[in-house]
């Protein structure tokens, strides 16, 4: 940070460089093909944006563009169901890399219906589930879509009906994955309603800038320390780094080395503990569903600013 | 490290107070019993050693008494294979956690061979088979013992040839990967030969105190910068996170927060990245295989100093 | 049967004492209770019938009982499926056994959504949605309850709606393997149709002597054969020893000798190729899901006449 | 067989035939290439032998050319080892299809080393292993191969030691199997050993006309009762019913009907209950590793001649 306190100037010029090259890139990964709406995305746009925790935000490409966020929405229902139930949803979701792909029913039935992680479907349809018993979806969806505008202070942020129907009607493997849950006892509504918030939730857009700011609740943005107990912070990064990327974990930790956690609208976020939150955009996927050019942008902005947590090499 | 730099004796009493606390945990975890030879270790034991980079070093408890390192040892030959082979390395095994126990097989068979990472059984066989072409099993483990008498600047470590050989006529398991790698084209040397180097380099026995120093070329320490390339430091840092402690990574990242690497012999290898290194060793394990005094002392140091990777809740 | 041309009564007095004795086993298995229908069922019935290929049938036991014949009724959709679809149903079931319990979605994941066999769970599934496609669930409920009863030449056989209704509610299972299915395009219908008609042919509710009627057209009954293809009796019955009792097929092969399926309602129905066909009941079932007195009375009645397939120790 | 008394010369005809007709076949399967020696087979090469019980034998092809028996030899050995263990060799293997290939691990994991059926390669090796308890790899290969030759009535019958010798080099899967089924406790000898005695077994070399009279034991053959316990013929006819053709055998049982027998070297021993037994030979596999062109000679002959078990279709 103390570089671009410096001269913000280079950051600027460093991230417009980054940009343009990046979208000169031949092989930008595929759009996620399997939400009908989320085919339609034009593969060639680009965003990114930081911001510090003092406040100070650059950002470059299409940053004011609103995509889904899709699985990024996961962190925020994690963050609200542990501000609910504390450390009573680890006896639903554990806290474990899958070694599977994001949709993958498989350890569910050799692990009791318990889901690995919040951040593969499974696990993020159970936090989900936990934030809605005792709410109806339109309340719970109205929780989360507050919670997303404050972490943002903006309240342009809105679901987008189309996507979030699109999926409803194209996702039997969600389906799938609930009712396995729900016959193991791990599911609590019925599995309609909870899928339907879930849906719901995956379909918040938001643009490259909005995303940054609203995670400033895990970078320790000064404003926002009373988002989310301390301690909950640690937990959640810790999370982003060997879960958030799905059967890409361990990748993405050792390229980038800053947690993150992407979704397939072709979005990531990315935190630099106790420095800035980062959001990058771009919908081509690589094979593990996370955004192809936008993991290569965090790991060169990373590696430039030395923002890995893994060690400087000095 | 501020606060060590100013009050020294406040941390040498807080060490001292954990090691008295946790010695009277009555849950203590199961010493490992696959192992003749580690099955008579005495469960009562506890040490913990931390070197800061500066030199100044910090024990208590029984540091100086030598363990069986185990798989501590595959950060030594992982360290040691990268500055060989680079990423080459990376066509034999790959970086992500393996959702599965220490000792799994399914994975080899459902991917062809190629293990999750370098720090599962099968991960680190093939590790120290790259390291031995071209070498003989008695060259290759010179090397090894003589990288980590450089890393601990301690020539008094050696290789408990008893531990070994116990280890060779119970290692069936070891013996089952080593084969079915071999079957798919993924061990180049003998299997008796690449076991023979794998299960001596286990045997390796360091105490604490030389432990948490060999440690000092992942944490930055000063002195140590020309044993590995730079950029390797994150590389193995950011492994050690995802996938150090078998089916237990992510609980220990959420817990203790900086990367590990845990052995069956009872003993932890932590990095505070740019800080510190830390040894502990305490011989009962956890249901993964991870010390259970070992991860509770990491915690409590991690939390009471801040030292989390993930933000200090300030 | 030449047995039992010459000596009718014995047979009867074979019957009757087998019944006698099993009834009084302490070891009677465990009711199937994940359906609360089902779980009421008084456990200490037995019943037997069996049906020969001229027409005369002996029953002991609770032989006119009702009872829930829930997987039995896959046979008589499988033989609806192949005389209306013929070999293409082979394009998205399978006809191997599956070293799986009967309601597992393991090898669905690793297999593209494609049943291993017609007797599992999913494949019945699919095999049903076959039968459904171009019908209302009416319509195809209509024709396997018209298939049964002309197999039984008895019309006094239904649908019970409470046990159709309680499986629905309760078939979470179900719903999650119809969904996958469904989006691996693998399920024709909608989710909701094909199930509610699995549920109700599983509803369909049989006494002993109706079901042993009801298999003629397996054994090769006279006044059968206009009920399927000649060439379809050996293709079920194939799949019946090798399929027909989920991850217990081999044992009951190994035991019984002859093809048969089970259900967990607690019958049997069997076929001795060219003889007979013979139906057991007893709600209590051992751990694969198969009925413990039912198993035990068809080995004693398949050994006492030698009607095993493998050869009479003559 | 009937037809056979009567016009003991439309059956030699109908051999021929079929021997010429299928080795014009274009698509003939590809010989196994994961053991040099078989390699090298020839693989247009068709031979087929009947030999009914009451001693008379009909044969078409290179009906004298000797080939590798390969697993066929495991009918040989479970016969040797229930004769020796009795129902004690169920302890230590199942009964059950795999669902898996012929040299899956998987299952071996997840189910405590314990073999689903005896006809896989884990199963094998710890039926072999059972026979060498007591006894030197010498004395047990004697014993196996006095057994077949007393069968087949025929001491002209080897061991190909290149081809056992092949195999051991190459057999790092087998090797994988054992090791892994050592470790849990489910092999009592030396692996070295029991592998080397399980290779050689493998390699016995017959004839089709000498396989066809060695299965008469299990047909039923006159002068073969001596041979095993007359309830084991229905034990091992069972068994290979449901899990003789590996992941194959309920195709094998849909098409062909009988109990049969395939190995990697081309060979089939199929029987026909009660009336004859039968072995075919052609190198080239299907992708299950069964000869492709024996199961369609075995298909063709049991159609024509009703030798199904299911059902003759009168």
């Amino acid at each position: 940070m103390s570089v671009t306190d410096k001269h913000p100037q280079d950051l600027q010029l460093f991230l417009d460089k980054l940009g343009t090259r990046l979208q000169k890139t031949p092989q930008k990964g595929s759009v996620a093909d399997y939400i009908p709406e989320l085919a339609r995305v034009d593969p060639d746009q680009f965003a990114l944006s930081i911001c510090f925790n003092d406040g100070r935000q650059f950002s470059t490409g299409n940053s004011t563009t609103k995509f889904s966020i899709q699985s990024i929405s996961k962190v925020f229902t994690l963050a609200i169901a542990l501000g609910r139930l504390g450390d009573k949803l680890w006896q639903r979701v554990r806290k474990e890399p899958s070694g599977n792909p994001f949709n993958s029913i498989i350890q569910l039935e050799t692990e009791q219906g318990i889901p690995r992680n919040p951040f593969i479907n499974a696990g993020a349809i159970v936090t989900t589930d936990s934030i809605l018993s005792g709410s109806t979806p339109k309340e719970a969806l109205a929780e989360i879509l507050m919670f997303v505008r404050a972490a943002a202070s903006d309240d342009d942020i809105y679901i987008n009906e189309a996507v979030a129907k699109s999926e409803n009607q194209t996702g039997h493997r969600n389906y799938s994955l609930a009712h396995f849950m729900k016959s193991m006892g791990n599911i609590e509504n019925d599995c309609d309603c909870t899928l339907g918030t879930y849906f719901h939730q995956c379909a918040i857009e938001m643009s490259c800038e909005q995303l940054a700011r609203a995670g400033r609740f895990l970078s320790g943005g000064t404003d926002k320390h009373h988002m989310i107990d301390k301690q909950r912070v640690r937990s959640i990064n810790s999370l982003m780094m060997t879960c958030g990327h799905y059967d890409g974990s361990g990748e993405f930790a050792y390229r980038v080395g800053i947690p993150g956690k992407s979704g397939v609208g072709g979005g990531i976020l990315a935190i630099v503990p106790n420095q800035a939150s980062i959001a990058v955009w771009s919908p081509g996927l690589d094979s593990c569903g996370n955004s192809l050019l936008g993991t290569q942008a965090l790991e060169d902005l990373s590696t430039h600013y030395n923002w890995s947590v893994f060690g400087s090499p000095a």
